[in-house]
């Protein structure tokens, strides 16, 4: 970004948008409509927040044509408001650059191959047989195991553990505290002790993935746990042994996946859901937040099971009713009710 | 604390309680009403343990008006004898004092601020343009980004990572593996691939909170995430971007709060209840473990939806009646039962 | 193991497994047994997936003695294919040995106790009056407070933080991001006000324990936090404090136990159940997946109270019929109905 930020028109034809107004005005930052002063530019990608152009006081905002009529200052006129913005506020984020090479704080093992691209920040160690490619960053306090592998361009922002056996492919962000590697939940009973079955697999993660902070992947027992290209995991998810996502599904925060579950492409997991092992979803499923699939979806399509809070006096009578329903209604068709 | 521990007259005049028993006589610690020794001090403040006083060997205990009768030994009587021990017991905390001064194995880049009487553990990383204040604890293996600030006197425990614009007040007390202010979960659809939208905004933590081990608060998308004073959360907790928490509020473990929702003050959220975005919940409102709120509550109280275990093959019947309760109510509305 | 792996009758005799083929041949890894060559061992353990054999080309396969006919190749008979695959799988198991001694980048605190058995990875802290024993492994990044104990043999993989009083039994395998002897979350409530109560207990792993990633384990707030021997928790579990645990008990991930919950032994928590305070689970109990146990269990068995998805168009209405169910049972009851 130059000190003095980006020239409108110059963004409208970056990022083949309409400009409505003064191609010669500037913004130096983004802000949202509320809050964005004169020199800031903001978005309106969603019509139940329209009033807010009545009062904005934005140098410019991003917005439908539809839009458009309601705003008096400059405009930028973009068929999905909100990609726009994405792509613009890219050029505001000012994500520290990181200069390549080694801290001298960090532990590199005899074997690891670090490309001279590549950034391995303070107080990390990388261990024998790992590879660091170019333009990766390795951040401050991170843990990379044996035989692991991080491509081109990903970035491990801060204490980030790759245990062993992880590939993490090309544009990969990873955020604090994700633990990628660690053995599954393998025990096979013994006589009433646990035996446990060494989890041999590894892990692989697709190009262009993001993975949240605290979120863990296991590795796989004997095949791999794997994420295709464009995967979005939100913070504390827990992906079992050998599940499978595809390309391009997005799974928001506290999610739990068991074991060799096979969710498929394009799929949105809300919030807080859970997804049993051994079960298949199909390509485009959504499945909304707090909700339990325990078993394979095989048509596309939006699935529920959450239940939405009351009154805790009035919930306790329905949930009573509930643990009573099947008794009830046969009694009631005994009776002939 | 003394050698020889605290005299029971000390304490009751200290924190306003009524003796009776010896003011000389002295307790060197803490413990349950079961384990207690006649050196040690403990407390009574649920009616229903009250028959614990028959056995217990205690040196003195704390105990309401109420109760006092029921205990033969010394006592000191409280209106809350809970808040009365929490205050005498933390007399007794031996949280190791931390001497002020950087550990020579910390790494502080250059533009980082640290005042002289703030500890800085060994193996932590602080960031340019950070700031760390008078009193502040940074204990071992904590990653502190770009602009952040630690406000006097709180602790960040160990291995706590502030990612970049995080501002942390005064007294608060952060547990291992907290992750604060890394991105959002914030993706626009473009034709099917993910586009990332920048999370440019920050954290702030108001004075006097708490903050549980491996709970995960990020930035905001544009404007801050924002925990008032004396919020107090439990571990494994997920804050999303922009969310917004009302002082004094407590949240139990696993809650998934999702972005910008809005919570009161003086709330109360169980275990593992999940709140969804863009809601609000007024002050005073109390959500049990486990239950799923997901549109706005307006009005104060206690709230629930979560359903209790029953034997599994009685469950499995009422679950499978449930559902298939809108069509049998209509096919029983169309017979007139 | 050896280059050229391992016998099959080596495997027989040292497993006590009934050969059925070549006692020369030789195995050099373990694989499913869609994927195993010519040269690997696969197993069959559930009847479902038995057509795998008609086209797996496994060097041998273990099996049980009722499957043995479908398969054309070389055979170990097993009472238990799963049990006796963990145990010759094991031998498979390359964890990186790790040479005794203390890694330079390491911190180790005045009065820290390492058996000269122990290895002590890199950037890893050792607080006061900690105890490592001989065999012990603590990884990269790890964090060893005030007063803990590791026991012989026990693998603490990496950037585990056991916070202060964690005594850890002998053959523990905890994994990275594992969080021991945080305070739990006390808290009393003075006149709007929260007064932290002190968190004085420990926490004690029995022998043979394994923690998941991520995984927290609050310490007790005067008595200790408690797993018994042999107890297996998957990742991102919170166990509150003054939670007691029997031996040989399960539980899978992102479970949550909240505080002075007695869990007893053999049994199994599914995923993402819920398990409230102050209540106690006997022996031989499962618990299914998403499940809350709001009160005490006093009778071995299965429970559950998860509610499985359907389309969301269909599950609404149910849900509604649901909020509605005691107001209507009641209207249909004056009705008589």
């Amino acid at each position: 970004m130059s000190p003095a930020g980006h020239r409108l028109g110059d963004l409208a034809e970056r990022f083949s948008l309409e400009l409505r107004g003064d191609a010669d005005a500037r913004v130096v930052g983004v802000a949202t409509l509320a809050r964005a002063h004169a020199t800031q530019l903001s978005f309106l990608a969603n019509p139940l927040y329209r009033r807010g152009l009545e009062t904005s006081q934005a140098g410019a905002i991003v917005l439908r044509d539809t839009d458009a009529n309601a705003w008096r200052g400059h405009a930028l006129v973009a068929r999905d408001p909100y990609v726009a913005f994405a792509r613009i506020a890219a050029l505001f984020e000012t994500r520290g650059e990181r200069t390549p090479g080694v801290h001298p704080s960090a532990v590199v093992e005899v074997g690891a191959s670090i490309d001279p691209g590549a950034h391995v920040g303070p107080l990390t160690t990388i261990g024998a047989g790992s590879r660091i490619e170019a333009g990766a960053v390795i951040g401050p306090g991170c843990v990379i195991g044996e035989d692991c592998s991080v491509g081109a361009g990903s970035v491990l922002v801060a204490r980030v553990t790759l245990v062993g056996r992880v590939r993490v492919g090309r544009r990969v962000l990873i955020h604090p505290g994700a633990v990628l590697g660690a053995d599954g939940f393998g025990l096979a009973n013994d006589a009433g002790h646990w035996i446990k079955v060494p989890q041999l697999g590894g892990v692989q993660i697709g190009d262009d993935c993001e993975i949240g902070a605290n979120t863990t992947i296991d590795r796989g027992a004997l095949d791999d746990t794997v994420l295709e290209e464009d995967v979005r995991l939100d913070n504390q998810i827990q992906i079992g042994h050998n599940v499978f996502i595809g390309a391009h599904t997005a799974i928001a925060g506290c999610v739990a996946v068991a074991g060799s579950a096979k969710i498929g492409r394009h799929c949105l997991i809300g919030g807080a859901a859970g997804i049993a092992g051994h079960i298949e979803i199909v390509d485009r499923v959504t499945v909304t937040a707090m909700s339990f699939v325990s078993s394979s979806i095989t048509v596309p399509g939006e699935y529920s099971s959450a239940i939405p809070v009351q009154e805790s006096r009035i919930w306790r009578r329905n949930a009573a009713r509930l643990r009573r329903l099947d008794a009830t209604t046969r009694d009631r068709g005994k009776r002939g009710d």
